[in-house]
């Protein structure tokens, strides 16, 4: 259980690192938009291993194969399957890993979990089950771009303590896409690659914390009372690896303000109701209010290191585990179009919800 | 849509501020459990208004009433509903309300969602809606503790600026309910109380943090890979009005560490695989681990002030507001039974998924 | 669980024969729409206890209480919760039902799953519980009336071996209310009517086939490939208490017929597609095709007889149960708006399901 | 929306008849089932075309592909994603369809839903799909056999009106087996097999109705009150293509016998609790009760017919139709493996719902 995602836009997601596949199947997608396997593949090859100096060397091509539900360019309503084989399987590499718990990854908990686990690569708790999701996600975007202008950019803000300069307006994509740490601050981006390169180097590792931002988001998306748009995004956000930490608007820093300090005020800027500033982060009692929404995620070190760890064996028994495998000092730079795609399988979501309850009924208005 | 928690133990709440009730149905609750009206008042009355100086003055009783699934002391597998009347409900107060939007409350997103919405006292998005879930949530601590021994303490960290000094353990719950500030450090207790004392004279308001411990969870809770653990927690806490931000374990604290720095080494205590360190937080690729399990909520201050605000009517129409209504200064004393009820309410959903998929089958040993 | 029903008009249902009360919530009703607990009412008392000489006795006014989501005769768009009290209570008859097994009742299976029940009239395997459907049905036709002009009429076409003659065409609503057997055929009317005094006097009971057309509904409603509308339809009648069986369209009769003698030619019929006969009983692979939908469910004899019957005790030694109790020889009348309701519920959710996913996004046409 | 079927053992199916591969992933299958790729061909080989001269002769051979959740010969607890690719696909067959409707088929409510279709072979409305849904079912039919020693088997009771004498047991999977088409009487299956090679010759084709008997299923399993076993079978079989009817226990028949008559008495046999008859068909009050369940399906004839059928285009102009693609005169034959495989996955859901809620609390007993 727990591998599905969304209510109306309901992906599926199956795979583990080192079976034969990785893949989502996605129910609920509305028909006759025009989406190619070229455009869901541009945004897995963001998130591709190999890809830069600074990820995980895993030789991986990601290539999607569209199984179903996309009939001459279009998209048919139907259940879009999408499946990426997996290559570059050293099973031999992890050989340790079956009988020894590597310290902060799943191994041990999985164990418990299920009574097996498939060693290899971390099995399903492997980051490559992510694949599913933007593959996915790329389908969301395309809608939230083409309905309704949506633009989600994600950006790494802080790796370690390296922290970009404090800015206002979200950075274009291009900017983001400009170096291979996804920084759009360059001198930030340069130091951040020299401490991802530093650290590799020891065999250790580093994370941070990734900025989203949402512009286009119309009012009125996001359900009271459990469903609220800042708790899906939140769920959506914790469920990848490595997360420990996610706020929206002014987050942990707006508690230190008073009421009087924090509240954004309405006004009537063009013709329309705005908020004067926006520490809501563009929701209001769990509905999109119009303006920008932004929230960042905080994650964790990378657990596996290219060091001598204390550990012990499925029995009980201390042992030392050295980390071999492929090793990715930092998860940041390919969680960035992670995070969007996520961000974009939310928003997708409850635009379907709100369409379907409030937006068509005569008695409505 | 979205007034419904739970995939086994699943909650579904209704309710306005100033409607007929509040209540909640359960349906999942295995049958047998003994559990008495007073239990549950018991939990309502830690989150009831006007039970202290430094809440807000409304009276209700909240009285419980079990309306089915529980006979002669126990239920009995069937759908248990739990209401509660509304009543010292002044609409008067709050007429000025259906014209002008509160900021920072949400007011206008119902507006915008709905085209319509309950006025007085914020009617769905007023957190009288938590009565359900703290009422659900009584009966899902008893659950845990019942069968698992599993406790759960939530206390207030920090208001405003004013933090308790940094603590290792868990603080008793009788530690926490000695102040009516929940904060188990007498001390800062009196600190913070002084403090919303301040802001209440000023018509102001302050938020702050709230921190949560759950001991006694056995390891193998939570369902990769969407229905981690902590994403469902995270979820489960954004839920909450007012909440801006979630941490797990190390938090965005721990993005400042090294991986080396960061990892939870296994080791033998006891006879059992421990880790060392807890700065999982008790979860290890989204499953239990069997070790404390803590996470913090951050909460925006209080939207409503007893001050001229800026602000617009349904018209767009530019005009002051003039808070009158009852003002709670600081929502987080309140929140604390709220934030444990909601870590009961995951905790008892994922415990009835685990026994169903992995604990008695004869082929999964 | 599996006391709630539809996926985006969701009920969930609670209560126990004996028990405090019987309710329902909805949550995914849009709001705005026009309702008083007057009309609600109605459908109540059409299945209400002793509305005629040949229903139970029992006597229950069934007075609707709206707890939420319903403000100044407008539904909110939030959850719709309401409350039905239970009145004429009489315990002390079903003192011998608390350790003996009726015979084709639900008592044997309940202890069987749960360990307990609430023995008192069926306790939660009552058809009382209906009450909650119906009432949440009242909105649902409501809504369909209003939005679609859907009417949706169900009668008695035969009690036990007492069949109305074969007709084409939907009866009128006053025509099934004119008699209270609900038979639209006033002299087949009249027979059933004696049928059932018969077998009263004897404490004996009757089954029999309630048929029930719809009109009005739009082509595209229904979700291949498991949610087929007649799946879902069937699901819910299936749902009810007594039924043993549902077809639709040509049901088992079609099976004797060739594909030659079956197929619905399509036609241009006043500019419109149109099939010539309707074999298909408005429905091809799962969807609506704009025809007339019409289904016919099997209802056993009531299980509840005022004659001596061979049974156990719950320690399985052999007794005799006498029936006492209050006694319904027929449930078919009163089964009538409930059938009706529960195809409100799935036509409601599936028309705001096709909302959703089918009919405003612009790259769809 | 609605590819997904089941709570806690849930199937979500994709593909079209002529797009790349038709599949399906499972989630929530319990850790540690022993499971081949082989034995889930062996139940796809059952339901596979061309097998026999009484079905159609499309060529496949319905490869199965393992592409996650099943290592070293045992499933991981993970979701089990199965793929089946297309092979003889003669999409120049299909040309006509792109524009005529062939009668009572679903072409015509796809582009009503959808505004748009996959019309070679009837893209997801052909009956296809079910390649998914029974290689599930073979992963659900062996944790029934192993864990509960459910034993499942279908057959074909009557084809047009050609009926297999009254019999009270349920046959060996064996005796089936023995013929073509699936009808354990062996003098009336040889008069099956030349009334569908005659309507085969005819071009056209014949319908009838499965019985299916399920033996060994514990009491207690099925939800009250929308969740009843016989709804969700109900379900199941009615979301089969060409199904146009369910019955469970004495069905339509029942309806014309006397509450006397039609009880089940219970005795105590053996020293347990046993139904002296079993009109209820092993279900009462929605709930198991340990005996033999049973139901029957009514299917159509099949739509497609060699011969010229009158019908219109997309554009509702008058046509001819001389149906051309492959032909299967009598779907029943295939049907069996598919009606066998979703009841067992209707079992195994509930099942596993059972354990969660009720079987194993301290508690509960």
């Amino acid at each position: 259980m727990g591998s599905s995602f969304g209510k109306l836009f309901r992906i599926s997601t199956w795979g583990e690192s080192h079976g034969g596949a990785v893949g989502v199947v996605i129910d609920g997608c509305p028909p006759g938009l025009p989406i190619t396997a070229e455009e869901i593949q541009l945004e897995l090859d963001r998130r591709r291993p190999g890809q830069s100096s600074i990820t995980t060397p895993r030789k991986e091509a990601d290539q999607v194969e569209i199984l179903s539900g996309i009939d001459r360019g279009h998209t048919l309503g139907t259940p879009i399957a999408l499946n990426v084989r997996n290559k570059d399987a050293r099973p031999e590499a992890y050989k340790e890993m079956r009988e020894t718990y590597r310290p902060s990854h799943a191994d041990f908990t999985y164990d418990q979990k299920y009574g097996r686990r498939m060693a290899e690569g971390g099995g399903r708790s492997s980051a490559r089950e992510t694949i599913g999701r933007v593959a996915a996600g790329a389908i969301a975007r395309k809608i939230l771009k083409q309905e309704l202008g949506i633009e989600i950019v994600a950006y790494i803000e802080r790796i370690h303590d390296i922290s970009m300069p404090a800015h206002e307006t979200a950075p274009s994509r291009e900017a983001v896409e400009a170096s291979p740490v996804r920084c759009p601050h360059p001198d930030t981006a340069e130091k951040m690659i020299a401490r991802i390169h530093e650290v590799r180097s020891a065999g250790d590792s580093v994370g941070g914390v990734i900025r989203c931002h949402i512009n286009g988001v119309p009012a009125g998306l996001g359900e009271p009372v459990f469903d609220r748009l800042e708790a899906d995004l939140g769920k959506a956000m914790l469920s990848l690896p490595a997360t420990k930490g996610f706020s929206v608007g002014s987050g942990y820093e707006g508690t230190y303000l008073k009421g009087s300090e924090h509240n954004d005020l309405f006004e009537n800027r063009d013709g329309r109701i705005r908020t004067a500033s926006n520490r809501s982060g563009g929701v209001q009692g769990g509905i999109s209010n119009g303006e920008e929404i932004y929230f960042t995620v905080a994650f964790k070190p990378t657990a596996t290191l290219i060091q001598k760890q204390q550990t012990v064996t499925q029995k009980g028994e201390p042992t030392e585990l050295m980390g071999r495998g492929r090793h990715d000092p930092c998860v940041l730079p390919r969680a960035v179009p992670i995070v969007e795609s996520m961000a974009a399988l939310v928003l997708v979501d409850h635009w379907l919800r709100q369409k379907a309850q409030n937006q068509s009924c005569s008695f409505s208005t």
